[in-house]
């Protein structure tokens, strides 16, 4: 009877994850500023709560128990998903998570402070602390999980995926993008000669955006009657499954970066809406980690809808709504493939994406090894801009290393999910047209039902009851290849 | 140290207070159709694991060895109303509790089929289920409570009032009642002789409604920055005290009746925003009971903003955003001061409301002792509603004792609150002008200030810390006295 008491315990916690999420979902979009204090307060109590509910020692000898259980084989996943959280939950002491959590809090509040003040002088020593926490929480971690302390930091964020594995396949794509880029931006070079890049004439009232937004949302899949699109300072895709909450922010004078950003958010909207119903309470039936969940947004927003085919459905569409008289799909997809050498990971295109996430794959790397030391890290950063992308940052911490929030919060390991997703989207799209072999040209009629269809049994249904490693070999038949991410490139950019 | 682990667990309640709070609110202002399902589940769940921890067998030695410990004042006061709670809580057994929800579940679900097709025949079984339920439920808590049954259920909504107190001054108010309404609808075919009622000129475009009841929220001293105004079904005043969710619903053919409804939702909201903010995570600083609030939220509405002062501050306002050119205060107030005989509760004037309440805390007290059998209930409604009111209810049950949700969800023992809140309100402003002497004219001016420190000090800031009896006494220097309501209604109504 095991089982039925981790089945209780699942419930209970996916409750409280329900409400964690909505009110997360609530501060960001709705919340008065004055409600801000006791909000916080109400939701580190809840984390305090659920944490403690999730890691009682107890839970130990349920599992073990369940594990002798007759179960069937989703249960047996079930279990096994709960297990390696569980372990992952309890291998760092309470005393441990807390002072990581105060020193990843106080760290994140200077950043916000001291990144405008482009002040990484008085930054440092909150810096460092915090990668003397990570360092002491990767060791713990590789301890009990018995692998290297940088890939413990990475089964947080992308359980299964190796560094080793990754190291591969990022020098690949970087050996491949230094050459790339160069010619890229001679291809549009060339393309800007025979067809000038025009503005688009605005305003575009938001109204209108809104309604061009859920009517694209809608066509490629998105259901309404689980889920909404609000507006938020940052966009995001939250809520839970049953109840997806997405968010965008417009401005009047441009429609294409919010439409873009509702798209994106809609990939990781429908993974959610799609994962399995049956046992929805266990971890097991979760999305499968933050590269899964990336490659998601990007195939819906790469592959999908910066896809030609996808403006000669969208185009007319948008035409209608928001007027856009002398606008074609060549001028529409000068804007969504314009290419760009840049300081800022998020500005960045998909084509110089990717060197921002190495960069900061290789460095978090030794920082958490101890090869590097906080204090190098800019110089470093320095040097690798100028190798990757030409651009220094000497003097630029708040246009260098200061300016994600990742790391000051204390999150090590996670950027390499964004590259992954992009790359594993590639692949995935490569296994659509095999299987679809008009894949393309359903985009360009605005029908995704079959796209859906294979997305469905191959990514959304498979939930955490395997790895990202396994769940693309099992969808797209090889390993992680960066070869598809290359082809789709030079595709889009060289011609 | 058991006033600490008190304190401890009562920020933990607080936070899942929190969350079921902003739930709440979400589901009936955001929430699509299909997430319905989940957000059930989420939500029952959490209300389980709350009142599990709530009512914990080791809480009752907390309690006794905290009111041993050297505490001030407050948190003396605050065990005490913990305790209060506590013995209501675990009066009854988890057992009987959920028998209870199931059957009032099942009989409000059989309820909103039955009643829109006026079938009292099959609603019958499922409502003497609940009525059998509550019967036991006031038999166990008037026990433990040394309580008569009745008076034990009544304590749930309004702590410390007593049915022979609310019986003394509900029968001096029907009395007076049963001779002022003919005098009442006398005087208003008088006046409507004289200056006939006549209809506003629509639309009223909803933005502009939203437009004017923000403004009127805002002059009445709704606090922005902790609250906001949404739109639902059926309006209410939800979220917390850092942060009030108010709503509303509008019609585009008329306005007062949402404006007067958001002023009415305000009284509520500024009784929540005013509580003390020390030991805030403690019941000692909620809001006294339904009666109060319902003081609270009638003060607002009927005392103030049915008052024709209110009208020279906030006609001129409304003529500017509504534009209402042909309209005076006079006419205004033919449509907020309108009284009519009716079947149903929620529609009736603040004249008539209270012997809709009268009869069902008449009908209620005898459902709860057994001097009246529930199938007995449609013709006992009949006979009172023909003697009070001089209209007849046979055969039309869906007007009669089948138009409330109270009794079919199990809710014995709230009505009174209505009433009583409406009695207390008119005693309360008689105070207030004998603090305040020329209050009336700060209304016409639109200057709250001094009415709300009057109300902050002698009714917000008291919180839970005295029963509804006690504070009534401390700000108004006299216990509960119907007087103060007639005597409002008789200037009101009767010139």
């Amino acid at each position: 009877m095991s089982f039925a008491e981790l089945d209780h315990l699942c419930r209970r916690l996916e409750a409280i994850r329900h409400a964690q999420a909505m009110l997360g979902v609530d501060e960001a979009v709705n919340m008065p500023e004055g409600g801000g204090e006791k909000r916080a307060e109400a939701m580190s109590v809840i984390a305090a709560m659920a944490h403690e509910m999730a890691s009682a020692p107890h839970i130990a000898e349920w599992i073990a128990k369940a594990e002798t259980e007759d179960l069937d084989q989703d249960q047996k996943a079930a279990v096994a998903e709960f297990k390696r959280g569980y372990i992952n939950r309890t291998c760092l002491t309470s005393e441990f998570v807390a002072r990581q959590v105060s020193a990843s809090m106080r760290c994140e509040q200077l950043w916000r402070l001291l990144r405008a003040r482009n002040d990484w002088t008085d930054f440092l020593p909150s810096f460092e602390n915090v990668v003397a926490l990570a360092r002491e929480e990767a060791q713990r971690r590789a301890e009990v999980l018995k692998l290297s302390p940088y890939d413990a930091m990475v089964e947080q964020y992308d359980p299964g995926s190796r560094v080793a594995d990754i190291a591969r396949v990022f020098a690949d794509l970087k050996a491949f993008l230094k050459c790339f880029i160069p010619e890229a931006l001679d291809a549009q070079a060339r393309r800007r000669a025979r067809h000038p890049r025009k503005p688009f004439n605005g305003p575009f009232p938001i109204e209108k955006q809104k309604a061009l937004g859920l009517e694209l949302m809608n066509a490629v899949g998105f259901d309404f009657n689980h889920g909404r699109l609000d507006v938020s300072h940052h966009p995001f895709c939250g809520g839970v499954p049953s109840d997806v909450r997405m968010t965008t922010r417009y401005r009047a004078d441009e429609f294409l970066s919010s439409l873009m950003g509702i798209l994106h958010e809609t990939g990781h909207g429908l993974y959610e809406q799609n994962l399995p119903h049956d046992l929805a309470h266990w971890p097991s039936t979760s999305a499968r980690g933050m590269a899964m969940h990336e490659s998601q947004s990007l195939f819906q927003e790469m592959q999908l809808s910066r896809r030609p085919e996808f403006w000669r459905f969208a185009l007319p569409r948008a035409r209608e709504i928001l007027g856009l008289e002398d606008v074609s799909v060549e001028d529409l997809l000068s804007h969504v493939h314009h290419v760009e050498r840049g300081l800022i990971r998020v500005d960045a295109d998909e084509a110089t994406y990717p060197l921002h996430v190495i960069l900061r794959f290789e460095i978090e790397q030794e920082l958490v090894t101890g090869q590097l030391a906080p204090k190098d890290v800019p110089e470093v950063w320095n040097a690798k801009m100028q190798d990757d992308l030409g651009l220094s940052t000497a003097g630029n911490y708040k246009d260098g290393p200061m300016q994600d929030v990742h790391w000051p919060s204390g999150a090590i390991g996670y950027f390499p999910s964004y590259t992954l997703g992009a790359m594993m989207a590639a692949q995935q799209w490569a296994a659509v047209e095999r299987a679809i072999p008009d894949a393309a040209e359903q985009v360009a009629r605005g029908d995704f039902s079959a796209i859906n269809g294979w997305r469905k049994t191959n990514i959304w249904s498979k939930a955490s009851r395997f790895s990202t490693p396994e769940i693309m070999i099992q969808a797209t038949g090889e390993a992680l290849n960066a070869r598809y991410f290359e082809d789709h490139l030079k595709r889009r950019y060289l011609n």
